[in-house]
């Protein structure tokens, strides 16, 4: 017999642990998750790669070393070279004959902001026919983009850049919520505020931007989760805090002050304005671990409405791809399920890096816009770090006892426990045109994970000893 | 034996009942705290007041249904009717012979200001002699003030209004952090600050407040205790909310976009600027519940340095004093416990009033700064319950699945459970000029609360049959 309590193992259910674990006792969790079946070789194979350890600390640690600095905005056909028949959209690639409503609805959108067509309906015949249009993912231009993620020459970008490498990674402004391109609205007004958006609003942000020097992206991204917001599907405080960051230099820049009023309620009234620059930051961090043979963390989910894809540092620029799940939410007014689109946008990228869906618990608030409770939350969160490679260090969790946020998805853990990574978002309404009708939660088709793994052990075995 | 998990009674340490209520076993927590001493005879007296009941219902209901509206900014001259060497503080009724520190540098600060004297150090004389100025709490002109709390004729108020009843409260305009007149300081850099404060600041202000109309500050509270602030010790959501809804309105104000941009950069850099909405929000809330007969709800606790006073809905005006406390907490620089001044300031209005430190478990981020944990500030929100009338549906905090705030301080239960209720504060410097010297924990002095029960119980023993 001794005084002191033994250590006690927990297996299954993790409510007696908790309990035990509120007592001080220490508590060694087993998992006893069956692994994703047809996995258990190609684990096996990628666990011996000599190589993998190595790789993987330094994917987290590149990941983690990112500061993402906002220092420029500018017209994507500047920055990317776009021409006026040039789109790109979020996901893996696609041609327009497999695109959904809401992809296809920003692209019509989008053609007639160009000029390229005179009414967004001409579009589709151009977009059938393939001649002078050309279709890319936001992703292999460095950029992202939420929802259907389309960018145009004449759209304005955020410009964010990692000090350290000189780096870079774009993202366009964000338009608001409701009738709105990205969700597949092309209705009049939803051109007339884009066209504001790059008459206005983009000239604006650059000279403010430029007069106030690098706007520390990063920073502001650790400061949100002190402040409830997960930085997906809410990013007030950090819009909020853009706003006090610029607002005094778009004051002081020369533009007519009730044009810089117009921006300050536009961006104000706008609780996701934030969410542009939380994507390109945590894109900025993500390719900061590309192409490192051997390791197995993830660093894109993404997708494109239709296919939802992944990529992996030790696996170049392939995409893993699988079908599309409709997220479980909440609607917006009279829709329901039959009405949603299934999942669409870059703005995964946000779980890639450890936030969104990963930091639920710190963002209680948004559980109910997304139909979960705050126990729920707290369980995600402890969750995801069970498939992850570390923590953020520099991103805590304040209720967690600040806990650093679950970073670096790593595939074979994905495998091993069959645990999904979990993602918040917005919902697209199925027909093009129609915009937002909901948000909810929904994880990444599971097969393409084991796919990944597969491609890895594959790379694995082909590797000379 | 049945296989239903029997309840559970838990006694004393929460350690075990929170394990077993983590398990879903439901637990009834019995309080076996002694009551204060000597307070039993008023407590029998008081709870058998057949007015009490109703009496505190409608207290509660009163508090709870006030929205506080900015509506105006102007010159405290001109509101309260103030004269150059007419000076207003915080906390209960003090003479200079018995000022502290702080509260004696701010006075000799502000007669500066005023122009009654030309150097802060002449001021001495003057308010020893007593001639030609006079001293008054805030909490006697509808008005609250942060730490000493200082108030003169050429400073600007925020105006408070709640629409129903047309009733108003007034509060100073935060000046920031370090070197400031509240905490004490009256360098030529604090004077030249309030200056600006009169001759830009308030002026644009007030403008802004004007032109946009009706600020909820109400309803900024709200969102703020969804964001990380509890209201008194962090203001910084609620800041930026402000900032938010004023900007538009400076910018378009005509005052030169210069000084509109020095006003934005000072608003948007001090997280405590809020700090003096929430304060008047407060008072206009518990003001509503004040001359209840027979209720035993707290209306006001303030400090004045010296002194810490209570005043209840049922006893009138009068004030309960003790000695306020020194706080407990976290020392700025190279200060230590030798170099704070006792608790000072009106911001007590806020714990009064549910928030603060009875609203430490939204605000974990907070619990850093005041020197605390996660775990103690749940268990501070949690306990305050026990001393509290009712919660506020309107104040909620995501973390306790969105359980209303404590709110409406009883002072039967305070006496009958000695839980005193808890208190977030800065720290003044004892010196005269010194300024803040650090931020911590505090209670009031356990005696004011059997010395307002008892006056409860005469009056209700007073009171014909």
């Amino acid at each position: 017999m001794t005084s002191a309590p033994a250590s006690v193992v927990a297996v299954g259910t993790d409510h007696l642990a908790d309990a035990v674990e509120a007592q001080a006792v220490p508590v060694v969790r087993v998992d006893w998750r069956p692994p994703m079946p047809g996995t258990e070789g190609d684990l096996a194979c990628v666990a011996a790669d000599p190589l993998r350890k190595d790789a993987n600390e330094r994917a987290l640690a590149a990941v983690l070393d990112v500061q993402a600095m906002l220092v420029d905005v500018a017209p994507a056909g500047e920055l990317l070279g776009l021409a006026p028949g040039d789109f790109l959209h979020a996901g893996p690639p696609i041609a327009w004959a497999d695109a959904s409503g809401p992809l296809r609805g920003a692209l019509m959108g989008a053609a007639a902001l160009e000029g390229v067509v005179d009414d967004p309906e001409a579009a589709v015949v151009l977009f059938e026919s393939g001649s002078g249009v050309s279709l890319d993912p936001c992703h292999h231009h460095r950029a992202v983009g939420p929802m259907a993620g389309v960018v145009s020459a004449s759209m304005w970008m955020y410009v964010l850049e990692d000090p350290a490498t000189g780096r870079r990674t774009f993202c366009s402004l964000n338009e608001g919520l409701g009738k709105v391109l990205r969700y597949g609205a092309y209705a009049p007004e939803v051109l007339e505020r884009l066209r504001w958006m790059s008459a206005v609003l983009g000239p604006l942000l650059r000279d403010a931007v430029r007069a106030t020097g690098p706007v520390d992206v990063t920073g502001i991204l650790t400061q949100m989760l002190q402040m409830g917001d997960e930085a997906h599907n809410r990013n007030r405080a950090g819009t909020l805090m853009l706003l006090r960051d610029l607002a005094p230099a778009m004051v002081a820049s020369g533009h007519e002050p009730a044009k810089v009023a117009d921006a300050l309620r536009f961006i104000g009234g706008n609780d996701h304005f934030f969410l542009n620059l939380a994507m390109p930051a945590c894109k900025l961090m993500l390719d900061a671990a590309r192409d490192i043979e051997g390791s197995t963390m993830v660093v894109a989910m993404s997708r494109n409405g239709t296919d939802f894809g992944i990529q992996l540092a030790g696996t170049g620029d392939q995409w893993f791809t699988g079908p599309a799940q409709v997220a479980d939410g909440l609607y917006l007014g009279d829709y329901g399920p039959d009405d949603a689109n299934p999942d669409i946008g870059d703005s995964a990228i946000t779980e890639t890096a450890g936030i969104g869906g990963f930091a639920m618990a710190t963002a209680p608030a948004i559980v109910r816009f997304v139909g979960g409770s705050v126990p729920d939350a707290l369980a995600t969160t402890r969750r995801m770090h069970e498939i992850t490679l570390g923590e953020n260090p520099r991103w805590t969790i304040p209720v967690l006892d600040f806990q650093g946020t679950a970073t670096g998805i790593d595939v074979t853990r994905v495998c091993r426990t069959g645990i999904l990574p979990q993602i918040n978002t917005g919902m697209a309404g199925k027909v093009a045109g129609v915009g937002q009708v909901g948000a909810g939660l929904v994880t990444p088709p599971a097969e393409v994970f084991p796919a990944a793994l597969s491609e890895l052990a594959h790379r694995t075995r082909a590797r000379p000893r």
